[in-house]
């Protein structure tokens, strides 16, 4: 794998999500916990997948304010101070990739950059890897890309990219936003759509060129301080300036707009993780389809369920078919996978 | 109500159950817990139950040395520190009732004994005490007499006493262990078995004669001692010499065999509360027949349930249909009513 020094890679690890109630939470978001079965946090995994590609000091971690610690303890070994960006606030994806965008665009006109979310599930990585590299390869002075999901089942919880021809690059047609079950059929039938994975690669020039056009307040209120980011006074500029910007995602703000977004039709298998239901299909199962992650469980006459507990604590389950069991020391979640989505207003 | 001087209250709490896990255990058994939806504690309500029909000195409270310092933050503050009897190690009702009746003869040779267990649960308390005032009337130099519940569903979970007629109060025909299902419901049709709640009446003289002529040498054992009971030389007695007998239950060792046991049908409500099942048949219900025990919980789509959680955790439940969840610090239950059985193996 071959790097390059104007190769960026800008990790969002701002989101705050607590659709994986009671494990995920304010305090603790999805992108810091252990979800795939595996040893490493979600955060871990995804600078895993990609670290090869960019110079280690290429790496920039966009978090908020209350999760430095967080991400300190899980990858800051690896970095620099200066390579954890902290937004004094939480303001969405727009003003938060302005700003990795400005900073990096200062430090290198020739930047480009690859946005990943640090709290999705990509599985092969190869062809994840395969895909970054053209895609980088196809960012000039105009493009912005992002990367569209070949769907394989009508999700109504991802949002949808329409393209007019079934081509791997092309232009996009639309954004779509969540559709309902019958819209969702309707588009793997006529195949024009992808799902929206918020994967995205940009020339920095070219991304700074359509958000001047598109936004151009909000790149006012955050070029005032081009001055003083990469210094020691960018710090106090973000923690004056950054509350008072628009709350607004990249999506609405740009490329819902821009007329020069393409798509990357991509293979590799990713989620988002954004239910328990979604967590539960990328685990392994035993013969039951069932998992239960237990250090003390035991789990009978069930099947097609997770049963989740934290710490040594004893669980004895049974006559569960298709649920979900999530304990931890503060908080208790039992229910089928089906009436996950009309709890969901008293999950968040 | 009237007292007698020579009435005696013995209530037994020395029992170790688990069938409640993860609420009752080893360390915290059945009687020191609420169980009755109420504020207070089996061995609480057992108290206050029969409290006012005897004088203040003549309770005594059988215990194992473990769970001295419960019986004496529940319901110490009530009797002096002889009234609490502690057994040194476990060993059944027979060597606990033995003891109990020495104790208690040695001090009023013209004493009747009602025993008690301190974790069953009854409800309509004038019929009970009613049923406790006629059998300390027929306690007489011969009769033991036990307390037979009429059965109101064929109960594998209790022993049964054979009876020849259907009249308040005669002779014992047989004891027998618990049936399965098909005999239970035969005993149910043919009308002539009462559950055994092991409550008993008896006076001292009458039992010490039956105990010494069907276990003599468990009461030489004890008897030898006799000097000693109700001194201050009684603790190094039991301790040296306690752990010694036989591990028996009063039922194998002396009212199978004796010839003189009578039994009072009664009406009361009584269950003992052996499993989550029957902890959920006695507790208030809402309009889906759920209960929800917990300070932080919702519970939806569910009905026929029993969901507790300790403490200030927060519970969402869905999809509950006839179950039992039962949520402590260390310790998570989840099972159809129905299932509950075949997990006592693992409950234990």
């Amino acid at each position: 794998m071959t790097q390059s020094q104007h190769h960026y890679l800008v990790v969002m690890a701002g989101g705050s999500g607590t659709r994986l109630w009671p494990l995920s939470r304010e305090s603790k978001p999805k992108q810091f916990l252990k979800l795939s079965g595996g040893n490493k946090t979600m955060i871990q995994e995804t600078l895993d997948r990609v670290r090869e590609l960019f110079p280690l000091g290429n790496i920039y971690i966009l978090t908020n304010q209350k999760y430095r610690q967080l991400v300190v303890e899980q990858v800051g070994d690896q970095f620099n101070e200066d390579q954890i960006v902290l937004e004094p606030s939480k303001r969405n994806t727009a003003p938060c990739l302005l700003l990795a965008t400005l900073k990096i665009y200062k430090r290198d006109p020739k930047a480009k950059i690859v946005v990943l979310p640090s709290d999705h599930l990509i599985t092969n990585n190869q062809e994840f890897i395969n895909d970054i590299q053209f895609a980088l390869s196809q960012a000039d002075k105009k493009r912005l890309i992002t990367f569209g999901i070949k769907p394989h089942y009508p999700s109504t919880d991802y949002g949808y990219i329409e393209v007019k021809k079934s081509v791997r690059f092309t232009k996009v047609v639309q954004f779509t936003e969540k559709p309902n079950f019958q819209i969702a059929s309707n588009y793997l039938k006529k195949k024009n759509h992808l799902w929206n994975a918020g994967i995205f690669v940009w020339k920095a020039d070219a991304f700074l060129e359509e958000f001047t056009h598109w936004q151009p307040r909000m790149y006012g209120k955050l070029f005032k301080g081009n001055d003083f980011l990469n210094t020691e006074k960018e710090d106090a500029f973000l923690k004056r300036e950054y509350p008072l910007v628009e709350d607004i995602s990249i999506d609405y703000a740009l490329l819902e707009q821009s007329k020069n977004v393409y798509v990357l039709r991509s293979n590799f298998d990713w989620t988002d993780l954004g239910s328990w239901k979604s967590v539960y299909d990328i685990l392994e199962k035993d013969w039951d389809s069932n998992v239960l992650i237990a250090q003390n469980g035991h789990l009978s006459e069930s099947s097609n369920s997770l049963v989740r507990v934290e710490g040594n604590k004893k669980v004895i389950a049974s006559g569960l078919d298709d649920f979900i069991v999530i304990d931890t020391p503060d908080g208790l979640l039992i229910s089928p996978k089906e009436n996950l989505d009309s709890l969901r207003r008293l999950l968040q």
